[in-house]
C-alpha cells in the first residue's frame, strides 16, 4: 500500500504516524544480506515491530518477494549464488509491485559490486540508502574505504539529486545528519523540484555497533510497504535514532548500547518520536 | 546413547533428569543452520551446557556427524552447497548412529525447501521441530508466511501423528503451547497409540528475538544424544521456555530479555525445571 | 607500518603503547570468516577501536587486501568460494605487504580444512593462532573435536616452535594461558633462540561466548598492523583478556558478559592494560 505523501513539509508527526501504520500492519520483509548484520537486521525489526525472513538463494528468492510486504537487498557480502538471488528477488518484487530497498555497501570501491549496485538501481528501487561515500560511489564519484564513508552527508547531495531524478527513487543518505532527497510529485511539470529532508537525530555510538545501518535499510522496507517511500525513509531511520538516542542515555559502552537500542526499538512511542524527532524539510531545483 | 523411555507419563522430575544428563555430558552438537541464527545457536548451546561447531560443507559434513554426540539440520537459508551438505551430514549421522534434528523453516512455502525437507525427512530423523504451519507444510497441508506461524499448535496435531507414524519421527510443534508427539513404543501390537505430551512454559518475548527456535532444534539435537527422543525434545523446550520465563521477569525489552535469557539457560537447576515445568502427557490412537 | 621489537623483553608498557597505536590508527581488518562469528568479530574490533569489513568473495578479496590495514583468515565455516577468496586476500595481502592472520579453526581435524590451512600457513602469514589442538594438527599432530581444544597451550609449545621455525611466523596458542612463539630475530646466527611469552590474563567465561577466539584472530590483524606481529599478538590478546576480567567482575552469566566485554573493550584504559597484564617473557633454543 503505497501511499502519497501529505500535502506540506513532512512533519514530525507525519512519522509518528508512519510508526503507528508500520506498527500496525506488521509487515513481512524479505532481506538479503551480509552474513555479518544478519542477525542483527532480525533483531532490530522484530524490535521495531516488523517480522523478517531471509529467503536468499535464487530458487526461491523471486516468488517469495510476491508474498513478501518488502524486500530489502544490502551488497554487504555479496557471492555469485547471493547476487542470482538479490537479481531473482527484484524482479520478483518488481513483478508484484513490492517495494524493495537498495542498501549498495561499499559502491564505488572494489569493481563488482559497484557493477552489481549500478545494475540494481536501474531496476526502480523504492528507495537506495547508503552513507555518503557509496552514494557518491554509485553515482559515479569516488568511493571511501569500505563500509566507512569518508564524507559528510552533504557532500553527497548533488549525486543523490542526480539519482533521484535519472531512476524515481529516493535516496537517503545516512551520516552524521541523514538526508533524505525525492522528486516533488506535486511539482507543476514546468519547475521539477526536489524534496530535501534533512534528520538530525542519532548518536554517534550507532556507528560503534556492527548492522545498524544494514539494518535500517531493512527498516526502510519494513515501512515503505505501509506509507510513501520518502515518507518510510524518514520514519524508518528516525525510528531508529530516536531509539538510538534514549539507548544512549543510560548505555556505559558499545555492548550495552546494542541491547539498550533493541528495547527502545520496541518501547519507544509514536509521541516519543513527534517529540524528539528534528527534521528540517526544504526543496531544491531537480 | 539412546535411552529408552521412563515407565508411566513423562515427569517433570524425568525433565530436570535429562537437563542434569544433557550438561554432565556436555555434548558436542554439529548443526547446519543459516546466516541469521548461526550466532544465536552458538551461544544459546553453550549457555545451556552442550559445544556448538558449524561444520557446513560437503566435503566435511558427513565424517564430522560421526564424530558429533548429535547432529541439527536447520532449512532457514538454503544454499545449493550448503543443502549438498546437509544430505551428507544426514548421511554421515546415519552411519555412525548419531541422532539428528531436522528444523525444516518455512517448509510448506516456497517449493524448494519443502522438497528438500520432505527428502530429508524421510531419512530417520530423530526430531523433526517446526511452527504448526511448518509441520503441516511438510507433512503436505497449507503452509504459512515465511517463519511465522499462523496456525496454533494443535492444528498441527493430526499432521504431526502422521509423520510421526510414517517416519517413525518424535514430532515437535512450537508454538505458545509447544505439542510433542511420538509412538509409543512399548504399545501392544494391537492397539497403535501415540503419545502427545503438552508443554506450557514459554513467554511471547521469546518470539521475539531472532534465532531462539532455530536454537531449540539445536538443542534437541543435543538433548537426544542423551536422552531417548521424546524426552529430547521435551527437556530441551523446557529448558529453554523456562529460561525465557526467568529472563522476562526483569527484562524490559526484547534487547535485554536475548542477554538474560542465555544467562538463565546457565543458570537454571534442574531444581527450577522439575518445579517450574508445566507439561500434561496424554496418548491418542496413531 | 611493521615495527621492530622493543629491546629487552615485552614488558606490559610495551602491551600498553601498543592499544594506544592501534586506537590511534583505526585500522580497517578484512576478515573472512565463519558465519558463526561474523558479527561478533566485527563488535569486538568496532569495540577494541578497530574498523571491519568482511569481503569474502574471490573477485574482490584481493583488491581490497591493498586497501586494507591488515587480513584475518578464518576458517570456521569454508565454502569453495570462501576458500577462494581467502586465497585471493592471501595473495592480495603479499603483494601490498598487508600483514595478515590465519586462524586454522579446526585443522587436524576434518581432511579438507587442514589441506586449506597448510597451504595458507606456507604463504607468509604474520601471525597463526589457534588452540593448542588446532597448533598441534596444523603442524602435523593430532587435532582435537571440532573447535574445542582437549589439550594445554603447553603441549603444542614444540609444534608451535616448529611452524615459527620452518614458516618464519609467529605462533599464538589460546587457552586457560595463553603462548605466544616467534624467532628471536636479534639473535646472533650462531645461537638461534625462540621468544615465547606465556600470557595470563583472561576468565573462563570467555569460552562460553561463541566467537571470541574468532575475533581476537582478527584484533591481531589490527594490531599486527601497527606494531610487530609478535608484539601485535600479546597485546590483542591481553586487550580481550584484560576486557574479559573487567566484564566477569559484574556478569552474572554468559549473556550478560558478552555484552560487558564489548563495554569493556571499548573503555579499558592502557594503564588498566599496563596495570593488569600478566605476562612472562622466555626464550628457547629454536
Amino acid at each position: 500500500m503505497i501511499t502519497s505523501l501529505p500535502h506540506g513539509p513532512i512533519s514530525s508527526t507525519d512519522l509518528a504516524q508512519a510508526t503507528e501504520a508500520m506498527r500496525a500492519a506488521g509487515p513481512l520483509v524479505q532481506y538479503l544480506t551480509n552474513i555479518v548484520a544478519a542477525n542483527t537486521t532480525a533483531n532490530v525489526l522484530l524490535a521495531a515491530g516488523a517480522s523478517p525472513a531471509v529467503i536468499d538463494n535464487p530458487r526461491e528468492a523471486a516468488d517469495f518477494a510476491g508474498i513478501a510486504s518488502g524486500v530489502a537487498v544490502n551488497l554487504g557480502t555479496p557471492y555469485e549464488h547471493t547476487v542470482a538471488a538479490m537479481r531473482e528477488a527484484v524482479r520478483g518484487a518488481h513483478a508484484a509491485g513490492t517495494p524493495w530497498v537498495l542498501d549498495p555497501v561499499a559502491a564505488g570501491g572494489p569493481g563488482w559490486r559497484t557493477e552489481v549496485a549500478r545494475d540494481l538501481v536501474a531496476q526502480s528501487p523504492a528507495v537506495v540508502r547508503g552513507n555518503a561515500s557509496e552514494i557518491m560511489g554509485l553515482a559515479g564519484g569516488a568511493g571511501g574505504r569500505g563500509v566507512d564513508s569518508t564524507a559528510a552527508s552533504d557532500e553527497a547531495l548533488d549525486a543523490a539529486v542526480r539519482m533521484a531524478r535519472e531512476y524515481g527513487v529516493v535516496v537517503a543518505i545516512s551520516g552524521a545528519t541523514d538526508v533524505v532527497v525525492a522528486r516533488d510529485e506535486s511539482a507543476d511539470a514546468g519547475e521539477a523540484r526536489m524534496h530535501v529532508v534533512r534528520a538530525d537525530n542519532g548518536v554517534p555510538t550507532l556507528t560503534r555497533v556492527i548492522g545498524t545501518g544494514c539494518a535500517l535499510g531493512a527498516l526502510m522496507a519494513a515501512y515503505a510497504s505501509v506509507v510513501h517511500p520518502l515518507l518510510g525513509a524518514l520514519g524508518a531511520t528516525t525510528h531508529l535514532n530516536v531509539a538510538g538516542e534514549i539507548a544512549a542515555e543510560n548505555a556505559p559502552g558499545p555492548g550495552s548500547f546494542a541491547v539498550a537500542l533493541l528495547d527502545a526499538l520496541d518501547s519507544v512511542s509514536p509521541a516519543d518520536i513527534e517529540r524528539r524527532a528534528r527534521i528540517e524539510a526544504t526543496t531544491v531545483p531537480a
